[in-house]
């Protein structure tokens, strides 16, 4: 699992020549590390303010922060397997007619899955950045530079996954499949990065006024 | 070192409640991921295009994509003992006069290289958004996404590290050191994020094409 690979050995294989794991598997850590940097703040946040209503609220994002930090963790692999699939398919014989035809459905049922991951990695940007917004206003301040680099990674995970989906969607031929999902993908987008912008702009002028 | 460890581990004590790793350590890390992914597309392509001129040119990028990570990957750990030297600082006595004295110049000096160190990383920043132009133009289109997330994570890791500066920037009381980085961050600053842009722009339209 890449997940259990020493960050220099996961660069090294990210830089090698072999397309994976490439930018969807690297989307998927940038969402785990925004996770954690979140998870960080409301830990830190919980043990420095004595504020009750903050720390039960905190403690409460903190657990599904924690759980998104899983799931973006477990799309490193799964952004990896679903693209060893399409070389997989491309793969198979295509001298009859009959392997030819099972060859295509293969390489399209792999392409729809390597749309999915993304798809699924943006769904959970959504649910992380509405979590980072509660984290912004009510975190410590000295952690406010940390709050707001868990957003970036957030907000890069969320359009590396766009990119990521639309360069395999292009290879599926199911039209209500691709209509569908770019509808759902184009929306996601807009509303997590416009809320990315919104909460850096409220970290910004926090940070600008020390 | 922070490198050598798993990644989920590393993601492990980023979330926890110590404040090292955090946002500054994340922004390194980010920018090692843009490097090997900038790398990864240099050496498809290499592999991939036949024209001379264009594997001539990649090769020169990646020696230089190569180097850049290398110094990347150093800053993770860099900025986690940049940090640490400013708590260490705080916890020294301060009964005396002297003693006190001698406290205020650790954590002055301390301060300092936190300062620096995000700093070097935006440096450094802007000379891989240089490379990743050449790669976003030259790349195999197949490797466009990955190409665009490379971007993405350099693009994060300067905000990243101009939010970090600042942050520590804000404790120090030598005014003209304090003026002349601020200076140097602004017009970087403003030189990789509007470069990202552009280099999205122009990926995005190439994938917008397929």
């Amino acid at each position: 699992m890449l997940k259990l690979q020493p960050i220099s050995k996961f660069l090294d294989i990210t830089a090698s020549d072999s397309p994976a794991p490439g930018g969807g598997s690297v989307s998927a850590l940038a969402a785990s590390l925004g996770a954690a940097l979140g998870s960080m703040v409301c830990r830190i946040t919980m043990k420095k303010n004595a504020n009750v209503a903050i720390q039960i609220e905190l403690e409460s994002v903190l657990i599904k922060c924690e759980k998104l930090r899983d799931k973006f963790t477990m799309l490193i692999d799964e952004d990896t397997n679903a693209f060893k699939k399409v070389i997989d398919a491309y793969r198979l014989p295509k001298e009859t007619a009959e392997q030819s035809a099972h060859r295509n459905a293969a390489i399209q049922s792999a392409y729809k899955d390597a749309t999915v991951v993304p798809i699924l990695l943006l769904e959970l940007c959504a649910e992380a950045i509405a979590l980072l917004k509660i984290i912004g206003e009510k975190g410590n301040k000295n952690t406010l530079s940390d709050a707001g680099v868990g957003v970036l990674m957030i907000g890069s995970a969320c359009e590396g996954a766009v990119m990521n989906a639309r360069i395999n969607i292009a290879n599926i031929t199911d039209l209500s499949f691709v209509e569908a999902n770019k509808i759902m993908m184009n929306s996601l987008q807009s509303a997590v990065t416009n809320s990315a912008h919104q909460i850096l702009y409220r970290i910004n002028e926090r940070l600008f006024s020390y």
